[in-house]
């Protein structure tokens, strides 16, 4: 069993290389659901859709979000109407917006209304939320503070940002089935998304940086920084927002409490050297997907390095020492 | 001042003619909510929808409902999602619905939101549900009791009809401003819509039926019958269940205690007579719609018999002695 955290569109390209190398039935995801909004009255869940999507074969690979070959007249309606429309959610993708919706309106947590969706679209991998409770990430920029598709979506992250909370966090609970995923992987990964508003928000849910810790599994990440540049989005300016260097290093050091291994890109081979130096385990790949191909390559170099019995460049080691080992067996 | 009762697809026809001869701002339409259902979540109400469609030339003249031009995308993932399709809602059709949904759920009445969404489409004639309380239709069947678009959409009017009721009725209330347009008026006219579940909804909500009876203006009627069917739908079966006949005698029988004018069809001419000596003004004209110079001047008959002033056919008579007259000036 493989325990993928993701969030984002760099989440969503990894798990669709690594549903070409697992089998669904064997892989969890925890999703991100700081980005979740209310949007014309319907319970939206960016991330949660885009892996749905992935996972189903419905995602729009052009865009990267939604549903491929969908339509917008619903949103131009709605602008009519004199609605906002700065969030796209086309004709297809609002199915599941309305779905989930009127599931959560009738009780259900967002758990039961993305395993009942997962159902219906046939998506055999379990997709789990971080938490059922409202975790809402919240960038401050000099206009105020901001949701973050407000910042990365309506204004398109050209605020300066002062800093990024996650508002709801510490009252929050895992969402069922989270830690114990987590606990009890053969590996978990951390996708290459936003260390902090795709993967902080999950970090940030009360219980889950201990479970990374104490993790029966290795644990790895795989950066979505190469060079001194994310491969695409704000990762750069709210890493440095938030104390962290724009690099392989600042994605070890945002992960540094429960990191055994850390595939970053082989243009970061001298970068990697002084992290090996300073104990981190670190393995260079081919990080940026751009063919279905690359994505299962870098899917499998990652599972090669995490899980035994898998074909592997390099033998398998040791957890390094930054791991917490305290509670290993 | 001209205030129309109206429901389904002949009572939208009817105020696209009107719309035609009289300016917009001097129509108030007291419309039937009584097929109102949730669908998918969404607030749906049918009859409020056509008419705002008409009245803002967005109607798909087509199909009598539903946006011109629209398209059926959500509707097909919904589907494939494994929700209920039968009920067509388009893609540009969702936006009214889910603003609509929205505004109730933070608290608005349906008269609030009907008057915000008339605004935002630019329709200057007033559209007022004929309640803010839920009444609903309810058909009762061998199969059981159905809502009205059950029995009218999903089911194509397919089974016998045993009766049809109007639950919460007795409780509701008329909506703001109903009771006052139809006193006031300078006519009032029944759209040819369908007596029992377009027009006797209206009727069931206490206060309105006594109104129709004390209105300053004439109230007349266009009958939806004509010879012994129906223009269109289930109407024929319905009255007949509702103990009226399906003829031009029935309709005038369902409206007797306020009914100052019938309008009804030239080929209705010898039954027209029968109704005359029983004391009833009926004019003939041409009420079948097909093109929109039929509805315009459909609408100039009926306004030219009930309003002074208008051109008229014949010269405008006292108030028939079928008409309640103790509180009339």
């Amino acid at each position: 069993m493989i325990c993928v955290l993701t969030g984002g569109t760099g989440g969503a390209k990894f798990v669709d290389g690594l549903r070409q190398v697992v089998p669904a039935e064997e892989i969890t995801m925890v999703v991100n659901t700081g980005d979740d909004l209310l949007w014309w009255g319907l319970y939206v869940s960016p991330d949660i859709d885009s892996i749905t999507y992935v996972l189903s074969g419905l995602l729009s690979r052009e865009r990267g979000w939604g549903v491929k070959g969908d339509t917008f007249l619903c949103l131009q309606a709605m602008g009519q109407l004199g609605e906002p429309t700065w969030f796209h959610t086309g004709d297809r993708d609002l199915a599941v917006h309305l779905l989930r919706s009127r599931l959560m309106a009738e009780g259900k947590t967002l758990s039961e209304a993305t395993s009942a969706i997962c159902d219906k679209l046939s998506v055999k991998a379990r997709i789990l939320p971080m938490s059922d409770s409202r975790v809402e990430t919240r960038v401050d920029t000099p206009s105020g503070e901001l949701s973050f598709e407000e910042y990365f979506v309506q204004r398109w992250y050209q605020d300066p940002v002062n800093s990024v909370r996650f508002a709801g966090a510490t009252d929050a609970e895992a969402a069922p089935g989270v830690i114990e995923a987590i606990l009890s992987a053969d590996a978990v990964v951390i996708a290459p998304s936003n260390p902090v508003t795709s993967i902080g928000p999950i970090l940030a849910v009360p219980g889950i940086r201990e479970a990374l810790s104490r993790a029966r599994g290795k644990v790895a990440a795989v950066s979505p920084i190469v060079g001194n540049a994310p491969v695409a989005g704000p990762a750069g300016i709210l890493m440095t927002a938030q104390g962290l260097s724009c690099s392989i290093a600042g994605v070890a050091k945002a992960y540094e409490d429960f990191l055994d291994l850390l595939v970053c890109d082989t243009r970061d081979a001298r970068a990697a050297e002084v992290l090996r130096k300073n104990g981190l385990r670190v393995q260079c790949a081919q990080t940026i997907m751009r063919s279905s191909d690359d994505r299962a390559a870098l899917a499998r170099t990652v599972l090669s390095h995490t899980i035994r019995g898998l074909r592997s460049d390099e033998p398998d080691s040791e957890k390094p020492a930054t791991r917490a080992a305290a509670d290993q067996p």
